[in-house]
């Protein structure tokens, strides 16, 4: 069997090779690999089977997560097919100058080079990412949930038939060997192969990753998102803005977890605002102020404010104003996405330029933290770290950049 | 006396606050330094001669890096202006873009946040990473190297004056309080408050860094930075180049450490380059084919070739092509910088798309490395890594991004 060791030496050379590859011909790959799935979606299907036979104890819900049938499939080759025809990131001009030497520098986008991606058991996260590195020019080495891995080994299968035929080196898109979890500590010590490490999955993985790794990672862990609604909000709005945030899916990491209203707005805003939620059925949780205005409201703790509740639960909390609102969101808050609702320009302006989040909002629905919303077309998650990529990653944020300098002959003085 | 904890939180209020400080007020701070510098140099200056009476078994090199003198003092108060000038990377829109659904996002730079910045015995270096951290708005800590401790603080305890005058917190730029080894482990520990760690040093230092922090690091390890002399380069072109990415001075990172001569013109081009290397006093070392061009070429052994001197020494290769050029430099280069000499400019290309390093050049001098010649104004370091910042860090590397998204009660459907 091969090593990870073996797995990081191909995947640094097809990351070579990668780095020169037209787009037209990833394109190819990618449209065939598409192809391949429609085809041959039973083999998919059969190894799905497996999965779920050797599968115990899920959820219904992680059950659903790790459930293929014939429309998932369609959707994953269709998915290729959309990464196809994303613009190419690779050899893009970021800014191009000329200095006093008489020197020109291009500053051009280049692949990172390998990236791990770790997941759970999502079968489609294997094509989703796989497809992603391709594009952007990185190999991939990919280890899923061993709850998936037949599936996930099904996928990649077709996958890297499609890329085999267009003469791409094994090493472009891989897969650890075996589903145990020590899989995850090895690849997290490739670091003279593997250049990042992209986890995507629940809290408890994300922070084994960061805790482990000594590879760069780019993940959030919490999206523990707050939407602020100031004494200048349009009540109808909040209110339209705070539903959304909250209830329209309430597992997605830009789900909103807290709502801040103003003190000057209290009068007015706060009990509508509550009564909405807990009548779609969301269960709230106040400071004694919002307590006081319902009384199926029950009382937040200091522990709510910094919990993700990725449920229909909202915590909720009255503040002085925009200056409270920032000072909390900067203590309690995962600097993934904050929102404020207000129709006062000036004090938008200063929730927005204070609140260090990877994405601020005014007066949108925090729920718009998503690549695809941002018109990115696909992402391979949302990263909150301060380096390289802040919010959504796409195609563009797995790339970095080389200085390409061009003289006639110059010498420094 | 303070802890390290307690200067992690006052760095991470200060990092809050200097978000949202005027490049104006910024620049008068910078400015107020440079003339208490200037007004008391003297403190400076004994504080300097302390450093060197206490200093032991140093090289006449490393005493020359740590003294001062009233010209040095100057220089340092120069910089600070200097950097006043440069141009305020924060709040810089990087793009702009409308999506479907309507929201607007602009992309915006905005500090790292607290910078620690770890280096050698070296005074200036603290005026000018507290100077460019500042100008940048973030916080930083320094950890000057012990032999310079009482002139870092000398010149921090100026810079801080200046700070305090402008009602700056006292967080904005610290030092480490003891100069002892165990400041650097303990400041690399500090990922709850230090966003970034910027090493400045040998490569001892780096490597150390590179090993311990559980914090992002921006450097570069080695500058094994190569020059291929191409068939179709013009050999007096050729001739200077080498001769100032070698000589111009040796110990810096972007010296060159190898040329690569292309079999196809070794024949015209070797031997005029060895020995114009020769007669400025470098040491050649060659494979087999150089040393046949003179008797002073010395043998090369596998260990020169991953090896960067940062003396008058150059190891010398005879390569077939631009192929195997960029195969040598890819296996033993350190994706520093790397520079080819050719007229031709289909293997120009070919060259700078496949070296993967930082900077890569085309007919110029590796010596152009450098973020002044970059015309970045000033740079804290060169960085290596894949992520974030790759070549000269200047003031712009030391931001990062944040997504402002501008709705009008826009919901996710």
């Amino acid at each position: 069997m091969r090593t990870m060791i073996d797995l990081g030496k191909a995947a640094k050379t097809a990351s070579h090779f990668l780095k020169t590859v037209s787009t037209t011909v990833k394109n190819d790959a990618l449209r065939k690999a598409a192809s391949l799935m429609r085809q041959r979606a039973d083999e998919i299907l059969a190894a799905n089977r497996e999965d779920i036979e050797n599968s115990k104890g899920l959820t219904a819900a992680q059950t659903d997560r790790l459930s293929l049938n014939p429309q998932r499939v369609e959707a994953m080759a269709s998915m290729l097919e959309m990464v196809a025809c994303l613009e190419d990131p690779v050899g893009k001009l970021i800014k191009e100058w000329t200095v006093q030497s008489g020197l020109r520098i291009r500053r051009v986008r280049v692949p990172l080079g390998v990236i791990g991606v770790i997941y759970e058991s999502r079968p489609n996260v294997t094509a989703d990412a796989a497809a992603l590195c391709l594009k952007s020019g990185n190999a991939c080495i990919l280890r899923p949930g061993s709850e998936s891995f037949s599936s996930s080994r099904a996928i990649l299968a077709l996958f890297q038939e499609a890329l085999s035929q267009a003469g791409f080196p094994e090493g472009v898109a891989q897969m650890v060997p075996t589903p145990d979890r020590e899989a995850v500590g090895e690849l997290l010590k490739l670091s003279s192969y593997v250049d990042v490490i992209v986890p995507r999955g629940g809290k408890s993985l994300i922070a084994r990753v960061q805790q482990e790794s000594r590879i760069p990672v780019l993940a959030h862990l919490d999206g523990n998102c707050h939407v602020y609604v100031d004494r200048a909000a349009d009540l109808e709005m909040a209110k339209k803005v705070v539903l959304n945030a909250k209830m329209r899916r309430t597992g997605i990491c830009g789900a909103a977890e807290k709502l801040l209203v103003d003190r000057a707005c209290a009068e007015t805003h706060l009990k509508p605002l509550v009564q909405m939620l807990l009548e779609v059925g969301c269960e709230v949780r106040g400071d004694e102020a919002t307590q006081a205005v319902d009384p199926r409201v029950l009382p937040a703790q200091e522990s709510d404010w910094p919990t993700e509740y990725l449920d229909a639960v909202i915590a909720v909390k009255v503040v002085n104003g925009v200056d409270e609102a920032v000072a909390h969101i900067e203590r309690y808050g995962s600097h993934h996405t904050d929102s404020i609702v207000t129709n006062n320009q000036a004090i938008a302006e200063k929730f927005l330029l204070n609140v260090d989040s990877a994405i601020v909002l005014h007066n949108a629905s925090t729920q718009f933290a998503d690549g695809g919303e941002f018109g990115m077309g696909a992402e391979i998650g949302i990263a909150t770290g301060r380096l390289h990529a802040r919010g959504p990653v796409g195609l563009e944020e797995l790339t970095t950049y080389k200085n390409v300098v061009f003289g006639n002959g110059h010498i420094r003085k």
